[in-house]
């Protein structure tokens, strides 16, 4: 070595993280191109991407920055968010997450880079923490069932009015009622999704529901205000009407109030966020929906179900799949196709960590608190306006401008209600030292001095604010899940055995097509835990959101320069909810330019079926269009049904590059025509992974597009969520962007979720990830996601027929391999494969979609020429596994692939395999480092034949 | 339910961590003390300590505190140190800690809660971290083998002197010389060891060693002020004249210059702190030691070996175990016996995740900045000490008083030297901005405002700090393990390999007699990330340090109360450099009062090996007292040594309980023989965990005892390290506790450890656990561990036999099962039974200590009734099996005990032993969660004859 001749900028390496994600250095790089017969990365990508959609200069973002800096400049953003004492309520809670929950699930990625849990031989981990969600949910609602969560309380709410729709036959009306006490972004939502489903919404105070000739109610058990409704009369009213009754709960009340499903509740909903769950500005957190046993099989969302594996034991599953994973175009009723996984299983543990006792303890506490607060108030003589209450109390024409004054002082967030009237909730982490700082502010000089002798008289008078005739009596959480793991070493192995059955990126691969599992930085996760983005309620005053503001407005304009669009959304908390909020948007634009009746939405029969299920719930009509037979839109086609539809065209929803994995040379030709005949071009974002630096949807033809950021900006699948679905907008359309009234913006078009900015409090991720990688690192992304896809079509193109390839003959950044031949020869499926690939160590591929007998590969660009080869080296080995059953030297129904995954089971059972327990258990060699199933393939029919979705007892599992 | 009645105070429950803390709940202790006969715990406990000894008032501290409550109130703590741009030196410098280390190494329980690896075959992932950081000592150091981590620089330091000492037998000077640039702080700890080893220090420049008749020397590659000696010659005089030459290196600084073990060292050590480890005011960080071939077999502390497995797999272990695990009391060295393993691991991920080129890169940049730096003072007048540098430059007579003012308004924070010169050390974080920083307070007026000009003129010009004859020509880091994880993604996927491949207290027990597995509560653990802590150099001046001061006060008042001692010294930084600084304590007290002659130290035969060892570091002599049949010391033979040696007699070194596990009746009596004969009484307090708020050394006759905040105060063991051995005195001793020069205490005594509170920063594990258990929750802690042990005793006593018991006929906190006629009968040992607990998925308990031929068990009070129950289950299990090696249904040489650990490889294999699979593999019946080790029985003796070091080739894995 001689004296370092670098200059310093050199030395400084900030563009380092580039390195850290990308998965192939140069060597790899030079190696694959090579392999390949490419000289260049340009020259693939040349040959991959049409030229007439290349983006002819480098996105105006920043270079890139160190991981260090960048951490340093979001600390400074998060310091200007101010976090005061919260008494905001109305649906978020301040909440104490237990350290061992934050630091072994929230902060790990054995929990938060799993995937969704669509193969169960690996995810029995997370399906038992999901199921105990539902138990718990099932427990406190006194409902029979429930599911693994939603994405919020609002969108429960309206999936709730669907589900009453559709499951009420015996009932023509075509009103909702929903009680004038909703919290009201949870009217907001259910108003928008009311209006596309020509549903009549009327209000009025929950007791006048018998009023109205509904085929359906909402009622909230505690009201905005605090007020407890009794519900058995509420319910038994809207019976005898044949309405049937959703009740939104607050589930920590519920330790308290009778269940729900006592008094004959048909749904009941809520948020589980103040289990445990940060506030985040909003979300994520998990909303749960529970229903009737007559709904069991019509709630919306994923459901866990018990069912066997092939050796008889207990093993979960993501029940009546087939509902989701091939949604019914058409038909579809509800385009939920993801959960919050995380934040469920965070809520659920932290049920299993307090128990039965712990809750009613936090729950006592809370409300004692409040009925402290109340006997001070009321000794004062403030007059309250509820009476009943578990957490909330609302002051009567308190004088809310000098009392905001002297709150703000205090660093104290009350709810100053338009009315005049004052909302105070109370919530878990609320001491008796708030409360004195509460009095110094509402009754700063008659303050009840002595707490522990006014307590003495609450216990001594029975004072409540809970009446007898709503306090529980049926029990709850006795399962002995809810009491084995209460201290902490014991929560502790019991969330650790479960991360370890659990297959995720700290394992292997998991290319899953259209989904981009890539790396999630631990860089990139860290922030979401500081407390300035964690403990911020989605109503603080704007005075105290400056970081927030910031954050959301710098990451709005890089998605819109990465995109070319002019305008970004981010309130939709999912892809699918992208997809809604981008076809309102339309809607709502051509309705304002006297074009309401155009209704038809043109949808490639490729597409994803979210797709068909957004557009049916923006009240579209669908009109598939064809594909040619290399995949592709069949633009012939295109243009005839454009042409046919013209007058009503609304829009085109593509998906780009395809579903088929091929950048379409016809893509801007496909935009003019949709364009020539007045409709609007949706570009669906899921693949935005491939374009990023490269191409730009805005520019090549789109008006809307949704972007994944759990997929291309590196925010994690939590297992199955949380998402974040942002849409972007051309200008004309920016109008009507979905609104919020906590942020007063376009009003007219309503909310799609119940906080303004989503799940905010995950935003930090994608803004490290932008950040750190700059201009050039995104744009280096895209090539090496392209590079790797190519890669493995080539080294598999010999053993596998790849379906579709571009006019040059290259993929995009994910590739389809067709079995269906494999099938013809030797029986073998795809999900055969995919289930031997567990044994080789490896997630399987997406199946079927969007062509069935198939399976589609993303790599990603975070994968390193090693892990591609030895991915590719599994298919290979599994390809000759299919020789060997084709020429008849296996036979067909007993061969390592139909009896995929093997288990330790396996070993002990007397082994009678035509091929060896070392084939079964270690086809690629690795001894030391095996994932291993913990189930062996489990039987989905059973399952779904009898559905069971609660816990099964500790016996079942011996 | 009704309405709760229950007080307010029962609501807020500030004790919740006591029963997430504790295993056991109400119920499981009714049925555990039921079942042993026991009405009470109180009553257990009577039975247990000695009347004379039980504490008769609870403890001076505050109730317990709820989790969250003890974080804010810490938080508020960690907020009175302020955090400063630190340009200090001195062997602690700023650093990236990449995140993915932070969050997956230190931040997981998976790594942090392991223990040190006796256990080989369930150890090989931490083996292989400590593996991969001896290579890189050896590479970066160029010499042949290394050693797994020392505790400190000072401590290395120390060390090294001392084999020098005993290994040039050459030469028989008694002199030992030491550079006078070297850190101050490691001088002190040398000077204090040279002083009770007799040997003479002489101290010069580098450069004059040639001058002095020395056994050895120690030089600093980068002395102090910044300067870099020409190692070369210095080697070559001091080998002409018979001495041994100890190089203190910057690892860093290693990827620019040559590497010592070019030029002929004997011995390089040094600190790897800055490899990714925070300063955290002090440590823990690891030291590194490296060592010739000659002297292979004589480093101090632990190095990790090659060996192979009983199926010829490679297999890493501790090498050389017999010299560590049973220090030879008279013959003892050194008393090293842990290492800062979880330290060492972070320095040696951050070496695989940069590589040799990532380091340097830093280092050039580091060392590039510096250059700027001393180009612009050169240009602007200001004369600088040393011309050469690697990342320090020392400023002459600079007027540092007006200097100070400047820098400290910046928040800057510089090397103010008594000389009147200004050191200035630069490191990995530095930036040009930091620069810019610098430069307006070092030259307001005159500053080069054109660095890529100034960069630019250094690199035409070839300036460097380096002159060329040292730049580094030899290669290093060219094992593949430092290539092959340089994406986050891979670097994730090898480190949570390695995690999984070892059994910590996520999985299950670890029953360790003396070692205090109790659980590491996330809590707990949160605090030593946060920057404050994190982030503070240990010579930073005191008014940046309060909340440091005010942790450290508060920790040692409660320590002072818990253990009924005057003072506290946090310093010594493991608990045998506890028992060191204690002896010294001593030692200095009896020299003040003319009794310096006093030199005797009775040990009790059953006392741990550290203990006669450290009585040797303090030129003591051990004298052996005996114990009696019942394992309890003979108090005729104490009275009668204690006679004989009254003139002489210094101390006795005491174990309470004892390490027989048993509360020795006569402890008292002990103690005031040894004070009618003028002796001080040391008390171990390894066995605290069975103490706290039941008894006090300080009461019974204790004038001095080290606390192991790593057992009794929740400190996680790191798998094998960090660790804290801070030490109470009366008050009579309190001026003889560790000095430190930069804190001005107690100068004459002299350090024990290179920083003043030795590892500062994991000193919020303990205050957040006495300050959440209170008064009232450390007591209970006591008597779980005490009822958990006589549980487990009582479970067992039909089929082992409990070696000893109190006279009572319970045991204290742990119990040894005594296994000898179990040898006798079956050929069964006490390894054998260790390794078959792996089988039932445990950590072994403690093996042969302190009696050969038996298991000591350890349950610790946060284990609950099921895992005990599992545990005893295992052992009884075992026993079983046992019986039928004696009956001869199983060979002695073939059963599942002598071929334990069974392994995957064994389910593949030919299986023909006279047991079946499933009994090898699953003997609990446990098939789900089961913990696999990943290597057969390890062959120690193969290793210890074919001794490698360093890391095998990755062919040698396959």
């Amino acid at each position: 070595m001689t004296f370092d001749a670098r200059p310093l900028q050199d030395l400084v390496q900030s563009d380092a993280f580039l390195s850290r994600h990308n998965g192939p250095d140069t060597n790899a790089l030079t190696h694959m191109l090579g392999d390949m017969g490419w000289d260049t990365v340009n020259h693939l990508i040349e040959a991959t991407i049409p030229a007439d959609i290349r983006l002819d200069k480098p996105l105006a973002l920043a270079p890139p920055t160190s991981e260090a800096e960048a951490l340093t400049r979001l600390r400074a953003i998060a310091s200007q968010n101010t976090v005061a004492t919260c008494y905001l309520g109305q649906g978020y809670y301040p909440t104490h997450t237990p350290s061992p929950i934050l630091r072994n699930v929230l902060e790990n990625p054995g929990w938060y880079t799993a995937y969704t849990p669509y193969q169960p031989e690996i995810s029995q981990g997370r399906l038992e923490a999901l199921l105990n969600f539902q138990q718990m949910i099932i427990d406190l609602t006194g409902m029979p069932v429930a599911n693994a969560s939603l994405l919020d309380e609002g969108t429960a709410a309206a999936e709730a009015m669907a589900l009453c729709r559709r499951a009420n036959r015996k009932n023509k009306s075509n009103r909702f009622f929903i009680a004038d006490d909703v919290f009201a972004q949870t009217r907001d939502v259910v108003e928008t999704r009311a209006h596309y489903m020509g549903i009549e919404l009327v209000t009025g105070p929950a007791e006048t529901l018998g009023e109205y000739d509904v085929f359906g109610a909402l009622v909230q058990y505690c009201g905005e205000s605090g007020h407890i409704h009794e519900l058995a009369p509420l319910i038994d009213t809207a019976h005898n009407s044949n309405a049937m009754v959703a009740v939104a709960a607050d589930p920590l009340s519920l330790a308290l109030l009778e269940a729900p499903g006592q008094f004959g509740a048909d749904i009941v909903f809520g948020s589980a966020q103040r289990f445990g769950v940060p506030m985040g500005y909003g979300g994520p957190h998990a909303a749960f929906f529970a229903a009737s046993d007559a709904l069991k099989r019509s709630i919306p969302g994923r459901i866990i179900g018990v069912s066997k594996d092939s050796r008889d034991q207990v093993a979960l599953r993501m029940a009546m799949q087939t509902r989701e994973q091939h949604i019914r175009r058409e038909k579809a009723t509800s385009n939920i196709c993801t959960a919050q996984a995380l934040l469920a299983n965070m809520a659920s543990f932290y049920a299993v960590y307090h128990g039965k006792d712990g809750l009613i303890t936090i729950a006592s506490r809370v409300h004692r608190l409040t009925t402290l607060l109340a006997q001070t108030l009321r000794e004062a003589g403030i007059s309250l306006r509820n009476e009943r209450y578990f957490d909330t109390l609302t002051l009567d024409d308190y004088a809310p401008a000098e009392l905001r004054a002297r709150a703000e002082a205090l660093g104290i967030n009350l709810r100053y209600r338009p009315d005049g009237g004052v909302g105070i909730s109370l919530n878990e982490t609320t001491t008796l030292t708030d409360l004195d700082r509460l009095c110094e502010v509402l009754i700063p000089k008659n303050r009840e001095k002595s707490w522990s002798s006014l307590d003495q008289r609450v216990i001594e008078q029975n004072i409540s604010g809970i009446p007898e005739s709503l306090e529980r009596t049926s029990d709850f959480l006795t399962h002995p899940v809810f009491t084995r793991y209460r201290s902490e070493t014991e929560l502790m192995r019991y969330m650790k055995r479960l991360e370890n059955k659990d297959l995720s990126l700290v394992h292997s691969m998991i290319p899953l097509g259209s989904c981009t599992m890539k790396l999630n930085a631990a860089s990139e996760m860290i922030p979401i835990s500081w407390p300035e983005f964690a403990n911020m309620h989605p109503f603080a005053p704007s005075e105290q959101t400056h970081g927030y503001a910031a954050l959301i407005t710098e990451l709005s304009d890089y998605l819109a320069e990465i995109t070319g669009y002019d305008s970004v959304s981010m309130q939709p908390n999912s892809g699918a909810q992208g997809e809604y909020a981008g076809l309102i948007a339309i809607r709502g634009y051509q309705k304002a330019n006297g074009q309401a009746h155009r209704n038809i939405c043109l949808i490639p029969s490729s597409a994803h079926g979210t797709n068909p299920a957004s557009a049916t719930m923006a009240d579209m009509q669908v009109v598939v269009v064809e594909c040619d037979s290399q995949g592709n839109i069949d633009l012939d086609d295109l243009a005839s049904k454009a042409a046919k539809h013209s007058d009503n065209l609304s829009a085109i929803m593509l998906t780009y590059p395809s579903t088929h994995g091929v950048f379409e040379a016809g893509v801007r030709k496909a935009c003019e025509i949709v364009h020539e005949h007045g409709g609007q071009v949706y570009i669906d974002g899921a693949n935005m992974n491939a374009q990023v630096g490269l191409c730009r949807p805005g520019d090549y033809g789109g008006d809307v597009s949704h972007l994944n950021l759990h997929k291309t900006f590196c925010i994690p699948h939590g297992g199955g969520g949380p998402g974040m679905g942002p849409i972007g907008v051309k200008a004309h359309l920016a109008a009507y962007l979905p609104g919020h009234r906590s942020t007063s913006t376009n009003d007219a078009t309503g909310a799609v979720a119940s906080a303004p900015f989503g799940s905010a409090s995950i935003l930090p991720i994608s803004w490290m990830y932008i950040t750190m990688m700059g201009e050039k690192g995104l744009t280096r992304a895209s090539e090496l996601a392209i590079v790797n896809a190519n890669y493995i079509a080539h080294r598999l193109s010999s053993h596998y027929t790849i379906l579709y390839k571009g006019t040059q003959g290259n993929v995009a950044h994910e590739c389809i391999l067709d079995l269906r031949r494999l099938k013809a020869e030797a029986g073998i499926s795809e999900e055969d494969i995919a289930k031997r690939l567990i044994d080789y160590g490896f997630h399987a591929p997406t199946m079927s979609f969007p062509v069935a007998g198939t399976l589609m590969v993303e790599p990603t660009e975070s994968e390193s020429l090693r892990e591609l080869d030895r991915f590719c080296d599994a298919m290979i080995g599994i390809r000759k596994e299919i020789d060997r059953i084709v020429s008849g030297e296996w036979p067909a129904d007993d061969n390592p692939l139909v009896n995929a995954p093997h288990t330790h089971r396996d070993s002990l059972a007397e082994w009678q395999r035509p091929y060896s327990l070392t084939t079964a258990l270690y086809p690629s060699g690795d001894i030391d480092s095996k994932y291993w199933p913990s189930v062996n393939r489990v039987d989905n029919v059973h399952g779904d034949r009898n559905l069971v979705c609660s816990c099964p007892s500790i016996e079942h599992y011996r």
